[in-house]
């Protein structure tokens, strides 16, 4: 009963990835800090088993894409924001620092075009690969 | 080898709570839909493996706190908006529904206090209880 209690937690709290990023940014070096910070539009590709999720949302939505940063350090609590050693250590619940306890991202971006399954979004600053894990409007319409 | 990468990734991709909410809200029967609907400030209790996260956070701040909705239903990917029948069923990415393929929420509150690792937050309609992934600052300082 035990192990199947926690097994059952473990599932329970695992992300399941409902899309990806496809951008023309290939690496992190090359990745500006913010999506306001000269990032481009990129693609979401959403996975067929969750494309339904999608229906209702348009061109022109302000959404925001929830990503997963596979590539961050889970065990960092403090860091010098930015990457500047001038900056005096601050926690990372005071940042938006991509290594954290839990690496969501963030990205308020606009839906530029939808061609199926696929949504391109912008301007955002993940990487070409970054696992999605949720997407929500910005403003929640009455109507929702 | 093959097992070790599988355990791996479900690992990487696991969520790990840095605290909870403790709330008067004790039943989601009675839980507002929206922080902006009334909804009371709760305590967010930050772990203490995870307290030096907070450094940094000071009364006053707008952040966003993100919790894992465990009572959430993980198999829905269209909704009546506002569980009213009226509404024709909608994506659950074009709602703010709680159940949803990872069912996180994402709450726009103020620091009214800090007392220790525990923060006094609000407004808030998550219910007593509910788990909190990870606190970003709303605006992303240049200092940050």
């Amino acid at each position: 009963m035990r192990a199947k209690g926690i097994r059952a937690a473990l599932v329970r709290a695992r992300l399941r990835p409902v899309g990806v990023i496809r951008s023309v940014l290939k690496a992190l070096r090359k990745a500006p800090k913010q999506g306001s910070e000269g990032a481009p539009d990129a693609w979401l590709e959403v996975h067929p088993s969750a494309a339904k999720g999608l229906q209702g949302l348009a061109v022109g939505d302000e959404i925001i894409v929830v990503t997963w940063f596979h590539r961050a350090r889970r065990d960092v609590l403090r860091v010098h924001p930015r990457s500047d050693k001038q900056n005096p250590l601050t926690g990372v619940f005071a940042t938006r620092s991509p290594d954290r306890p839990n690496p969501l991202g963030l990205h308020p971006v606009t839906v530029r075009a939808i061609d199926g399954n696929r949504l391109r979004i912008g301007p955002i600053e993940a990487i070409d690969g970054t696992p999605v894990v949720d997407i929500k409007p910005v403003i929640s319409r009455s109507d929702r």
